[in-house]
Formats: C-alpha cells, structure tokens, sequence
C-alpha cells in the first residue's frame, strides 16, 4: 500500500485560501493556486480539413487576425500572471467576473452561457506518477470558431485531442470548435474513469486487508478512502447536470450534431455518478466488515481466555485443598491418594473439554 | 453454500476496461467484451401470420429484401468482429455512435428514439448451469418492420419467444414488430425474477446461517451478497425510466397496442425495483443481526469466565489460607478443621450458585 | 408471544411463482395462487333505493339482463378456474391483459382506467383467527352500473358493505355503482388499520421484552417484525398515489360528489403511511436498544468478574507467601504472625471495595 | 428528571380507536375521544370595531341572526354529543362528511376548501400542569363573517386571542372573520414553540446525564424522547404545507391583507419543522453517545482486571514455586531465599507498573 | 483545544425566548436579542461616482432629504429601542409585520419583496476575538436608492464594504443602491468561508485525537462538533435559495448588471452547502473511527490480559501439584524432581509463546 499517500492535505489548504480574497471587490482577477513557480505559456493550434498549424503566437491583439478562418485552440498554462489574463481575456471580450472564475483555482464545476461565448469551470482528475490523485483546474470558454482554455499546470489530459488534430484522426478537423469544445470536455471526462479505476484498486487493496489482517491502521485507511471518494464526487458530481444543460441550451454557438456526442458524454457522467455512489456504499460496507472483524477478533481472544481459564481455576483448587496443612487430613494418608487426585483432576479436565467443544469453542 | 461463487472478480475487471477508450476519438467502435473465443453468427427469422421461415443471410444486403412484407428478426451473436458490426449497421442506416454503443458491453441501459429506428441497451441476467449470475450485454434496435438484436453470447433468454413466433402460440405471429420489440425486452425482464429469486434464496441461506451457526466468514457472504444486490441493481433499475418513457413516446413506430402491453412490464420493472430495495434492507438487516449475535456470543463466553472464575477463586483463596505454614494457626489443629473448612467452602459454592441462578447467567 | 408466528415463508413462496409464467405469452391468464382446492362460486347483489335481491345467476350472460336498472355487485369468489374468468370477462368486454391481472394474485396495487370501466386490483389485509396477517388478492372492477370483484378467497372484509346495502343503512342503496365501488375500498382501507394495530401490539410485546429481558431469540424477533412491516409496507403504500390518482380522474364514471369520499379515503391512506414509517424507526429503535442492552449485561458481567477477580487475587497471593517452605521466614515463627496476615488481608479487603465502591461498581 | 413522564401509552391507545368506527358507513359522525365525562358548551364573542359582546346563545337558530354585522367567534367546547354537533353544522350548511372531520379526534391536521367555507383540522400541543405534553383536536372553520370552532376540552390556547378582542388590543377588532381564524392559527402555533421548547429541555437534560452518568435507564429515556420527537412531528410537520396552501388559495373569504401575516404564520412553521429536524438528530446523537460512554466503560472495567490480574498472577507463580514440597530444593535452605524472593517479586511488580504506565492503563 | 468553547448554551437560550411573545398580536415590534446594555446608534453614508460624506442624521426624517440623488447606505446598530425602529421603518413606509421582523432576531434567514422595497434577515457568522462564532442577526432593506441595514451588534463584517466606498475601490462608487445590497450580501457570505475553514481546523485537530489518543471526552467533542456543524448550517443553507429567488426576481430594483454579481453570490452558497454537507459526513467518519479505535483498544486490553492468564495459571496449576502434603508422593523424592519440574514449566511457557505469537497476539 506504499503507493496510497493521498494529498489530502494539500488539497484542504488549498480549498480554503479562498477566504484571502474575503473582503476584495467581486471581480478582482485573482489567483488562488498553490504553485509558486508556475510560468505561463501561450499555445495556439489552427486547423481547417486541410491544413494544421501550431505556434505561440507574438501577441494577443494577432490572436483575433483571420478569426474564423480556421479553428483555433488557444491554450493558456498558468494562470499566475493575471495581468496576462484579463488582456486575452478583455481581447476576446470576456466579462471580468468571468475571468475571475478562470483564475479561481477554487471554482467549482459550472458552465455560464453567455451571447457570445460559453464559458465552462471544470476539474481535471488525474494520476500523476507517484499515482497521487491530482485535480487540477481548468477552464473551456467556447467562442463560435474559437476554444480558449485557461489551464493550471503544463500536465493536462488533453493529449489525445492533440494527436487527432496533428494526425487528422477521426473527425475532429472536418468538424467546428463546438466538436473541439466536446472533445476536449469528453477527455476530461475520460480520465475521470482512470481515477475512478485507482479508487477500486484502492477499495480491493483494502477489502484485501479487511478479510486477511485487519489491522488498527486499515480503519484510518478506511475513513481516508472515504474522505477521498467524498472529494473526487465533490469535483465530478456536478458535471452531470452542466452537460445536460449544455445539450438543452438552444445556444447557436452548439450545432445539432455535437449535441449527439453531447448525449454521450451525459452517458458517462450517469455511468460515472453511478459508480461513485456504489463506491460510497462498498467503502461503508469495508468500515462495517472492519468493525465485524474486530469483534470476532474479541471473540476469539476472549475464547482462549474463558477455556484456559475455566479448565486451570478448577484444577488449581483441587491441588490447593490438598496442600492444606490441617493435622486431620485422611485423605493425604491414604496409600494411593495422589494418584486418586490425579484422577480426579483428570475428569474435571475431560468434562471441561467436552463441554466446551460441544459449545464449539474449541 | 457450495454454489454461492459471484463472479464477482470478472465483473469488475469488466467494467473497467472502458478506459482502454481513452483518447481514442468518440465513435469508434471497439468492443469491450472479454471473450476472445466469441464469434459472430447472423440469424434471421422472418414470419408473418401464414409463414415463418428462418435463414442465415448470404449477405448482408439482402437483409434489406422485400422489406416490410415479414416482421424480420435479425439476430447477431458476438460482437467482436467491429467490422461487421459497422457493415451491418450501415446497411440499416444506423448512426456510428450508436453502434459504438451497441457493441460496447459496458454501455449501461438506455433506450434513445431516432427518426426511423429505436434503439436500447439492455443487459440479460441469468443463471448459469454453475448457478453463476452472469450479466449479458444486449441491444435491440426497433425499426418498422424489423428488429436488430446484438448480442453478446450465443446464450440468450429469448428461446420462448423463438418458440412461439415458431410454434405459432399466441398472438406474436399476428402483430409487427414493435409487439416482438416488447416481447424481447418482456423476456429479458421476465429472467430478472429469476435472478432475484436466486438473490432471495441466497438470502435465506445466510439468514438461517446467521440465526443456526453464525462464522466470521458468514459477514463476509452477506457484504458479499450486498454487493451483488448493489450491482444487479445498477443494471436492472435504469429500465423502469427507459419503459416509461417508451409508452410515453410518439414515436409512431410504437403503436398503440402495444403501449397497453408495455404498461404491463413496466409494472414488472416497478415490482422488481420494490424487490430489490426490499432486499437492501433485508441484507442490511442480516448485518445487523449478525452483528448482534456476535456480541450475545461474546456475553455467552464472559459468563461462562465470569461465573467459573467467581467460585473458583474465593474457593482457591481459602485453600490457600490453610496452605500457610505459620506456627501458630489454632485451626489446623482442631479435630474437625478440615472438615469445616469443606462446609465453609460448600456454603460459598451454594451463596455464588444462588447469585448467578438469580441473575440468570447459569 | 405464542400468536405472533408470521406466515413469512408462505408469502415468500408465493411471491415468486411469478417466474412460472416466465416464457408464456404475454396475455395468458394464469392464476398463481397457492391454494388447489379453492372452488369459484358467483354471486350477485342487485339493489336500487326501493328493492335489493341476492342471487347467483344461472348463466354468465344472464348478467348482462336489465343492464343499469339496478346496481349490481357482482362477486367471484375463487380465481383457479381461468376459463370461467376469461368467459366472465369477456362477457363485459374487458381486456385480456387486464384479466390476466385479475387473476395475478402477485400482481401489485394498480388503478388502470378503460374508456368504459376502471380497475383496480388492492391486497385485503386482515388477521385470521389465529392472528396470522393475511395478504388477499383483490380485483375490483367499476363499470357504469355494476361493479365486479375478483376475489382469491371466500374470507373478505366486505360484511359491513353487504349489511349496509341489505340493511339499507346509510347512504349507499341511494348511489350508483361508483359509491359501491368506493365503499368496498373503504371497507379494504379500514382493515388495514387493524392490522396496523396488530403491528402496534407486536412492538409493544416486544418494547416490553426488550427492556425487561431481552434474551438472543429477541433480536430474531425483532428483525421478523421489521420484515413485516416491509412486506405489509410494499402492498399499503401505493394505494396512496392510486386514490389521489383517482380523485384526479375526469372518467364520468366517477361522479363529483364520490369524489368527496374519496377525498376521505386518501386521508386514510396518508395517515396508513405515515403510521408505517414510524414503525419503522420504532422497530429500529428496538434494535439500537437491544444492541444497546446487550452491551450493558455485557458490561455487568464484567464487573461482577472484575471486581472478583480484583479482591481475591491479591488475597490468594498473600496466603501464597506463607505457604513457602523457605527455612527462614521469620514471620512464620511469630506468635501473632497468622493473625497479622488476616489483618493485612481484611485492610487489602477493605481498600478494594472502597475502590470499587467509589466507582460505583458495586 | 421526575416530570418527564411522557403519557404515550394514552395517546397509543386514542390513536387506534380508529378501527372501532371500521365498518361503519362513511358520513357517520362518531367521537372517538377518550373522556367519558365531557359535557358541551356553546359560546359566542360577537365584535365589531365599537362593541363587543359574549354570550350563550339560546338555540343554534339563533346564530343565524344578524349573519354579517358582526363577525361572531363560535365555540363549541366537547364534541362528545354527536347529535349536536350534526344540527349546529347542518345549520351553517357543512357537509355531513366535514362534520365527521371536525369530531374524529383522531383526523390528522388537514385544510379542506369548499364553496362557503374553508375546513381545518389542527392539533393543539400544549404542556399541561404537570409537563405533560397533551394533544387536543381542534377543529376551526372560516366562514364569510363567522369562525365556528370546534373544540374537544375545555383548555385551550387561545386565551391571548379573546384578551386581544375582549381588550381591544391591536387591530383584530378592525378586521374580518379572517384575520380571526389566522390569530386563532397563529396562537396554536405559537404554542408548538413552548413544547419544543420543552422537547429541548429534555434533551439537555439527558445530554447531561448522557455525559455526567449515564445507566441503563438513560438508554430507554433517550428512546422514549426519540418516540415523542417522532409524534409531534407526526401532527406538526403536515400544518406548513396546509397553511402555503390557504396562501395560494384563491377563495375570496381569506383577504389579501390576510395573507401577509399568513406568510408569517408559514414561516414559524418552517422554523418549527427545522427545529423538530435538528431534534431529532441531536436525539441519535444522544444514543450514539450513550453507546460510546457505554463501550469506554466497559474499556475502564477490563483495565482494571487485566492491571490486577497481570500484577499479581506471577507473583503468585512465584510463591507457588517455594511451596513446593520437593526434598531437594536448594533455594528453601538459603540464608536469604526469603528476601531474595521478595526482590524478585518487587522487580516483577516493578516491571508490570512501568509496562502498564507506558500504555497509559494505569 | 483550550480555544474551542462553542458557546452553545447562549444560543440555546437565545433560540428559545421566541415564545415570551406567544400571546402577543402579530405585528407587535418585540426585539428578543439577549444583551441588555446594547444602545442604538444611526449612520449614513451617502455616495456618488464624485462624493461621498459619513454622517449621523439629525433626524429621521432628514434621511428623506435629496432621496435619490446618492446611494444611501443607513446603518442602525443596537435594535433593543422598538420605537425608535418603528418610527425609522414607518418613515420609509415599510409594514409593520416586516419590522418586527427586522429586530426579530430570531428570524430565520429569509427575503420577501414588496412593491417599493425587498427585505431580507440574514445571519451574520463570524469569529469573534477568542475563537467563538457569533451568530448575529441583520435585516438588509433594498430601496430604489437607499439600503437600510438593521443590525444587532457595533461588530460587523461590512468594513470591506465601507473601505471600498470611502476609498473608491472597485466599481462599487459607480454603481446603484442594488449593487451596494449585493455587495453587503456578498460580506456576509464571504465570511461564512472563515467560519468553515474554523470549523475545518476543529475537525483536523479531532481527527489527529482520534488518531492518536482517543479519550473519552474526545467523543463529547465530536458530538460537540456535529452540533455546531447542525446549528450553522441551519442559518447557512437557506441563503442559496433565497438568492437563487432574487436572481429569478423580475423587481426593478434589482438591475440586469446586478443579477450577474448574484449568481457569483449563488454559486458560493452552493459551495458552502456542499461543505458542510461534507463536513457533516467527516464529522460522522470521526464518530465511527472513535467507536472503532474504542473497541481496537479493548482488544488489545483483552490480549494483554489473555496472554498474562494463560501462561501463568498452567504454571500456578504445576507448582499447586507439587505442593500437596500427600505421604506417598514419589516425585517429591526424586533427587532431580525440582529441576525436572522446572523444565515441565519451561515447556509449557515454550509452547504457549509460540501459540500466541502465531496467532499474533505478542
């Protein structure tokens, strides 16, 4: 179990930075991210069916040249420099309360729709190599041609997304950036799946553990999953409901079509919110079976005590009696007293072992 | 309990090869099943009121022959071959997503109306010769005159629907194809009784065991049994809302007859959500009671310790004390001293005896 | 407690015959109940404000005659004969479905209207004489002047109906068919109280036995108990949602001012429910106190051990030291020595029990 | 806790007379209170802005007259003589079945609207001398100009609302019948707040005992607390929906000035049914506590044994050893044997002391 | 933990004196706070995008002075003066129910809009100097121009507010009445984020005691705890909807720019919902890995105890032998009798340690 060494409490000290902002004016830009040395970098993919072009573009006004022409996928790392921030954002036109959820490492899920844009907080979810579960913010602003994310880390999920644009797999370039939009939604969503699949490991590991050798330390690992399944649905639970409003909306921006894969994507969410649920109620079941095993640990403790005592306490006062030291003792003068001491002893000890493996003690 | 083994393993490492999908781009039609063996076999029955005949296809084309003059029932076992599956469907004018969700056997239930087809995912479950509950994947699309059935293993629960559309009992043979669509999904739904009273005989079984000779392994099989319910559950509750939903549908597809005999099974989709929530709590009760067996079991042993040790060791002490090798004890060397000294000790025997008969714990 | 043995096993079976059916076609009337030698009998009242004649028809037919000159309640007793229901049926036109239904005594509570009548199948609970809880199945079926019943059993709940009509006492000769129906609702409802009040005198028992002496065999039985009130529960708490769908109903056979009464009838029905739940916690209630009950015996035996255990231990060791044989102890050879032991010991004695004492142990 | 006797027994049985009415007709007004000795009495306060006047009036006639000057407070205390009640509410044209309402003591709290009137059912909850929690039906109906009260005992809670009219305090004297019915509502309400308060009260006294010293009894306490919470809840939680339905009632006898403090009457309900909510958990609370304290008692109980047990258990294998009888036992012949002995038993005792003071037992 | 005394008992005391106004009219200006030496003080701030003065209003009536020229922000603090709160209310013509609200302060969270005004009572939750959380009550009022603020206590969490007027931070200068209602609205749910993450830290530091050295009285906190988590969220959780009302408000006094900054509003009490909802859960996790810890430690009791027992009353038993006085004991005799018995006990202790130690007990 080397491996479980949940981040628990970084993940804490950062939800709740959030009261440092207590007391600034709504619509400050501000970011609560834990990450010092974070850097920002800007990364734009065009592509139309026929041609791909990827570079960092040389400043934010260029970004708005020949829009519509192509896709493009603006990709924003770091959000540490908010100065940055709210220039590409006011470039595009985006309202400051809207790049102030950008920023905020602490934003729950949600997907406000607006004229001209749609804008979408969501969590990444994902191993990283010490196979810690890292949740990582990351915002989807869909324009009518364009996709801008803002995105915390270099570490992303969107791999894949890249890869079927650069190699021209599957549809992605024949089709508009409401697909891109959907695809890189439906990435995230994916990994959640990878997550939710470390999760069950965990819960085997320990159930594992529960059966075999339960041990002081299983229950705390017990509670610890729980905290962490509790958390992971705090991120992923929402995500359900902003899809369905997404595929409801009757924003232009949406074409009919992407509402197809939209529906898909809600399949796996259901599927997701499903299993988290089943987990919840298996991790409840690992504490009862701790708790169960504990007692039948007691139980056995107790057994062996009850047994060895109740055969020895008998016994010992038999030999008592006879190391009286009364002057009038017949008994101790008999020729074969001893012996018939042993005998006794003898019977008391079979019929105390009959009568406890009838009780199936022993 | 010889025949109680849940797969459960398999199922598990089923469900989770979802991810293997990922990063591939949506669409792609990839079966997930677990059987490398399985291979695909095209079955057609085609009937009307005066005949019935049944073939395997030359082709996949002529499917497509004088359609709308018999009811076709076309039957595709194993999903293995995607390629097949694409052609197949295509024929037919399906959508590529939805036969990416028609072979992917992790898909959970779900019914979705198209223009000219209806299309669901079920799952068969069934007892296997070994008793085994084994969880099938199945879909059923709905068109005007035919119905398309993927399947994932040549075992299947439709043979009595087979057997009247042949034998020509009841009604089948004079009504289309929405009436076979219902008696497949009738038939699939029928076997869940089946299973659930497997579930309830497992029920029993532990019950007795908990109430007769409950083991530390008994709490096992009952979280076990919890855990099947829990996911038998996750695949037999999503239906009620897929039938309500079809009778509510205009789909004209669905004519209004048949509406009349979907009502009926989705009153047996009510009854066996009531059944398995009912079992919930039995199981929950089965805890329960196993829990408090073992703290009356546990009562049972300290009484026994408690009452041997409370006679026994005054008794030892007063042995003890004629043990003593002072000089001056005027006892030891009273004529009747030890026979005194057996009336004391039997008056305590008789004061204990007397205290625990009352208190009830001999 | 010799009253209370729930038939429980006789429900289960019967519950899950239903799978005999698995494979017949939909439609096909099967009766499942558990009795063989029940026998159909038919009966007829047939009454307006003037005149009331009780009869049993000499044919099926004859009971169309003079059809909505009087009101007739037409009785069936015994559901094994499926050929005469499907005759009697089809004589009013009703559907076979819906006769199917009519015999299905696991079909659960539904209210399903026709365009000329609606039908109902309820469970009659009741206590038998020897207190077991009956669960009877009921069809009840309103057409615009009569009203047939289906019927499993020759016991029912209906005698206060009968003597009402037959005695002409309050209202009922002066209404219509739809008031009949209602009544014998009513009188099915009422039942239910009594039933809930055999339920309330069980809890009691068991209250009482749980706080008193509450041996291993309680647990059991408050477990039974808690499966009763689910099983009763399951057939009670839809009636609810079917009445207040019935008041909702703009079917003219109805009429307006019936609606009233029904009005009367949900309250009941609320009032059941709300009952139902809070047996529910209470039976769970009984549990935790037991549990909690166990917990404290436990806790008395090991005192009673401990304190023991904790007086005499101490004391047999003392007497252990001067049954040494060492040649030098002095204190063996002092004149008061053995007295001076005794007075230790009765000190030791007495600081036990003031710590004991101080703890409130004894 | 000498005042907390809770009389549930009483309510029990009041609650399941019910059944005694089974069988009879619907519209049969039957009084199912529980004291013989109740004698009726009919009062009217008769106000206007300027006069005021209280009388008995002669005959039910005599209500009638002068219908609209004033608006008249009818109060009928005793619903014990059924006849009367049937000829006062036919004389203000109520439905037979509402009548039926108004003296079945056991009615759940509900709101009927008809044409002329509105019909409400409520239940007083008030201590009485010796804290008991009493529950007392009350019937209230709003006419036009007149509010008829029906009322099962003499003690009422509406003693504030005559002092206001009688005193002419605040604005009830300027306002309708309507305004008198929601004071009437209000002061029932109002009540509830001393009964939780009292439930409150309870449960700190037993959080108190629950921590300070908690037995056996306490457990029963604690439940009989739960089963009180959970029955006035039954009879208060449904009074918030009522009154959010006479707020969007659109029947012209309430005043739209009215409704304003209707909204106020609705949000004490609300907080009513919070408090109850919060109660209740705070009651499981209660008895997971007690559970606790339970568990480390027993913890304290083994300590204690297993301390004395484990000290003085070797030190009497020791002494065992030298009162061995065996010719040939150097140790017996030492000089020092004795001392040496009870160094070593020193040590041993030493040792025991630091192991258990280590793990903090001691 | 000397920080944490939740001054539980003052807001019980507080909650409860509701009901010295039972039997008062409604309407009645009853202020029920618990400080007796609070006096009332009356400041404005009226602003423009220009000017901003702070000033104490000679009179009431001059705040009607130049109405709508600037946003005013009137502040009253201290609400124990009735009359006075009367004649401030009355001059801006709100309705009497509504003040008796505002000084209310037992007034559950709530908004309610009225033709020229929306008023709202919400609680301020904030720590005070030692650590303890204040829950105090204030009434924000939305004029067209003005807000009118009731607030209990001098100490508030609107000095953010007043520091972005005064020192025209943010847009809060250029901007309405509404925005300023928001901007008040939005400080007091801001700090609700301090008072969880107070909470946060209560359930690190239990935690870490559970973990490491459960007491009993660590149970007691806990429960303390829960309580709080109770009481807090009972004032928390109804703001979400009360603000979701006013973002769906069509009232033109509320701006279309202003809903904007509100569904920021909203989206932090759903956060703060979700929470506590999860604080609650963690606070029941600590409950059970206590019970658990409780019943490992008892094990652990039960083995030392077990262990000790075992091995030293077979020994005991050994040496009792051989100190019986029987003349014929060949043993006794035997030159190396004393060694060989020695070895017999080393034995047993041999085999007893290896017993144990693979059952893992030592």
């Amino acid at each position: 179990m080397a491996k479980m060494h949940f981040p628990l409490n970084k993940i804490h000290k950062k939800r709740f930075r959030t009261h440092k902002k207590v007391g600034k004016a709504p619509g400050t830009i501000t970011y609560l991210g834990y990450r010092e040395d974070s850097v920002s970098s800007l990364d734009v993919i065009a592509y139309d069916e026929e041609q791909v072009e990827q570079y960092s573009p040389v400043n934010v006004e260029s970004l708005l040249d020949n829009r519509g022409e192509k896709v493009k996928w603006i990709n924003l790392v770091g959000l540490s420099d908010e100065g940055f921030v709210e220039k590409l954002g006011h470039t595009f036109q985006m309202n400051t309360l809207v790049l102030e959820d950008a920023v905020n490492t602490q934003q729950r899920p949600k997907i406000d729709e607006y004229e001209s844009y749609i804008f979408g907080v969501f969590k990444m979810i994902y191993l990283d190599a010490q196979q810690n579960i890292v949740i990582e913010h990351v915002a989807l602003t869909l324009f009518e041609n364009d996709v801008l994310v803002f995105q915390e880390l270099k570490e992303d999920v969107f791999g894949s997304v890249r890869d079927r644009i650069l190699g021209k797999l599957g549809r992605i370039r024949t089709r508009g950036a409401d697909y891109l939009y959907f695809a890189l939604l439906d990435a995230i969503i994916d990994n959640y799946f990878v997550v939710l699949e470390h999760v069950q490991e965990q819960i085997e590991i320990l159930e594992e553990e529960v059966y075999k050798k339960p041990k002081p330390r299983t229950a705390q690992k017990i509670q610890e999953l729980k905290k962490e399944v509790l958390r992971i649905r705090r991120y992923i639970s929402p995500v359900k409901e902003l899809v369905s409003r997404l595929i409801d909306s009757e924003n232009p921006i949406i074409k009919k079509d992407t509402k197809l894969f939209l529906r898909d994507v809600l399949d796996h969410c259901l599927e997701i919110n499903e299993t988290l649920q089943i987990y919840r109620e298996m991790v409840m079941s690992l504490m009862e079976m701790y708790m169960s095993n504990v007692s039948n640990k007691m139980n056995e403790v107790m057994k062996v005590l009850t047994v060895m005592a109740s055969i020895f306490i008998p016994l010992t006062f038999i030999v008592g009696i006879y190391g009286m030291n009364f002057d009038n003792m017949p008994e101790l003068h008999w020729e074969n007293g001893y012996y018939m001491v042993w005998g006794l002893m003898i019977t008391v000890l079979i019929i105390m072992l009959i009568y406890f493996r009838r009780r199936k003690w022993i």
